[in-house]
């Protein structure tokens, strides 16, 4: 198998099953001996440049982690405090920055969401541009498209509890309302996975609510492949029954863009939330819950307790959450040790 | 004796006497043997996730510090660019994010003063929100009751200069003047722990500058077990007669939370600043140091020169800030090594 | 050899020929061992702080990254979030922040620009205030006045590529077009360390953006000392006739300071961006570089495509300038291994 020192991961639709499957097999070894692997210093010395264009949480914290715990150390970089080149001031290209930060550092994490772009894919191009110029791998860290280490963490949380072989199993992602107006990234990124794993994946959510169209015909084209099925629902019911899994998670209508352009990020945001308070049936309820196959209860974080799910689901005995998020580190180092460690 | 191992640390009250002594024994030992300590690698490549609701100078210096020098690895974290639930706010919520953070971190530590909360004792009942979810140790970094590691830093600084054994010694802990509006944590701290290690603490203010009434009762409950005193003062002669040690910092009066929330931080702030011009005589002096017993000049830094003290008593001969403010590093690393080292 | 344990770096001009080469000469072997010098481990756990009253981009990627792989850590501190005493706010001295932070770090590393400071010079005394009370040593990363480490990345850079002896060729150090208004610290120390080494420089510029008297005072001194030559002239012709090597870089001009006092700091700036404006000439560009002795192209970086040089000549076979950005991680680390480490 090809060495996947040096390759990018933009989304995990550009890597091969197989090459996915070396990650996750990697990142179950680091679950299991996270400070004895023989791994464990293959980050010797070495920086990893963090660079967050918008805020965050685990996702931060996670890979700052992970970089620690393989021997290195990430260096926590705010682009804002950095002279950019943008179309209307000078400052440094990211031909330059890129090629720079190549001679000091063995990779790139990029982290741009909605609020930091125009329109819609231009955080993706950005990291290709990014990935372009560099000649250390740049790992997207959650961005307007993809949030490929979220695909990852999931699908590791779906195997820990319901096993290695999931092909079949039904996966509801599912839409959730709530004010924080999310972005579709982890969304997308677990659909276009587990299609390409040969789950059955339900996507459900409200009229108004469609995702990218690139994003859900790969994920078409992924379930003929892989001799899964993918389908599209807009009613609850349907969607909920039988499901195995069952991923809530609010994400703002394809207007978005086009609102914030128009009126500004705040009136957009408003008139999202606005929007998704219209939907009060769209959370991850006990009821719900009941049609479905003992469903385990999924979500990305931060979890937007009692609009995305109730308490009771979130805090209930069929939720992952919090392994999904420490799945996060594991597959975090796997891929850096894979793409960044010449071992 | 009971390990210390996965404790929280709010307050030093909340220690025996004994693990406070086990504590400064290893700050002792970390003191002396800084770089090659049997313990130096008990923290190897773990994470130490700092909270920073308020800026901090020393504080993040020698936690930082700390953890690097344990083998590990200190995460400044600014929760404002963070997404966390609030009153009127969707995000997430303090379960959340400690039983994630705990699946990362080997400890946690966190800063919350006066100007981040509404109330005084919000900034508490938040780390012991983020104690009872989290597995691992909750650190006050300092917030607006408590400073635990400030006051062990005092307590070895007192040793390292007047013996070990202080026990009857007296120590004023005297209120100064100034333009800082400082909280009362590492006041409180200091009595609180002098008080239970049979020190005679001598507490003296203006009129008007009570601290926490509960805070004081421990103090009184405090010395009648370890034979020490307590005593409260309104007069200067009174407090530096016969000191061994004067420690001497500004403190904001009990009015300043009610003012904040009717006129807001910073007309609060200026209506306390007015209000301590008025105690000209409040300054640690060469004069008031010659009624003492050759007293021992203390502060927690940073200090406020010209108004707390003057230049020439806190670069004389008996001024041991310099040292206290280095044994924060010291009793910072002996709190992890015993509450997040697996030793 | 007198060690240089302890030794701060204000700029190069205060260091001797010697001790300049001793760096260069273990930057070299850094350079060339970069993970496995024998001096790899010369930082082990120890702490160097980082205090940036300006935002940076490559110096602080470059100054972490030389911490981490000397077996130590960079903390990265804004002092915007410090309390520190200024004229008109209570705060901590540097008298006590210094000598607080020498009980903590190894060394302490400095960056004020022009927009931190009122008046020319004053980032200069703010450093040598630091180096008065602090006990290890303080190392210039970019101030008002010099930047030691990237005059010593030029030099390592010109040395690469233009054989080590190079006494006697021609640095054009050039003026260039451009709206970023740039410090006057890298242009000065360039011209300072290669007058120092023997090198025929050629100081370029349009009438009225004069450097510090004292600085080019020092150039002839130097050029006298060392047997090469220092020259200034208005002409371009003149300047890129025969030079070995062309430095291109803006720079404001004199009267900036005093504009920022009369009419602010953007005002000032948008005065300097018209004036600059009317030199439009003043880009290094193909047919300039024809004039020369096929001279290789420096920038020290960010650098500002189309202004300060053209596209062509940036990405052209002559072009060293990413190669000098690597310097600086070298160059870094071999004056951090002299100055701090007990080796």
């Amino acid at each position: 198998m090809k060495s996947l020192f040096g390759r990018d991961l933009i989304t995990t639709q550009e890597w091969s099953v197989d090459e996915l499957e070396r990650t996750l097999a990697l990142a179950f070894e680091f679950k299991a001996r996270r400070f004895d692997h023989p791994l464990r210093d293959c980050l010797d010395r070495r920086t990893f440049m963090m660079f967050f264009f918008n805020p965050s949480v685990r996702t931060r914290q996670s890979f700052e982690c992970a970089a620690t715990e393989l021997g290195g150390h990430a260096q926590f970089l705010e682009p804002k405090t950095m002279r950019l080149k943008t179309e209307t001031s000078a400052g440094e290209t990211v031909q330059d920055a890129a090629n720079v930060m190549s001679r000091y550092a063995c990779g790139i994490g990029i982290r741009t969401l909605e609020t930091a772009v125009d329109r819609y894919g231009e955080g993706d191009d950005l990291l290709r541009e990014y990935a372009k110029w560099a000649s250390v791998p740049v790992i997207s860290m959650a961005h307007d498209k993809f949030h490929p280490c979220q695909g990852l963490a999931d699908v590791m949380g779906m195997r820990m509890h319901g096993g290695k072989n999931l092909k079949r199993k039904k996966l509801l992602q599912v839409w959730g309302k709530g004010a924080l107006v999310r972005s579709w990234c982890s969304v997308q990124e677990s659909i276009l996975i587990n299609t390409r794993l040969g789950l059955d994946v339900t996507l459900a959510y409200p009229e108004g609510y469609d995702l990218d169209p690139q994003v859900t015909k790969w994920c078409e084209d992924n379930a003929a492949a892989s001799g899964g099925r993918f389908e599209i629902v807009h009613d609850l019911e349907e969607g909920y029954k039988g499901a195995d899994f069952v991923y809530s998670r609010n994400w703002q209508s394809p207007a978005f863009y086009g609102d914030m352009k128009k009126v500004g990020a705040d009136a957009a945001k408003k008139k999202e939330i606005e929007m998704a308070a219209r939907y009060d049936d769209w959370i991850c309820s006990r009821e719900w819950m009941s049609r479905t196959n003992n469903a385990f209860f999924m979500h990305c974080g931060p979890v937007d307790r009692g609009a995305e799910v109730t308490d009771e689901v979130c805090d209930g005995p069929r939720s992952i959450v919090y392994d999904i998020a420490e799945n996060r580190l594991h597959v975090q180092k796997a891929i850096m040790a894979l793409t960044m460690a010449r071992t």
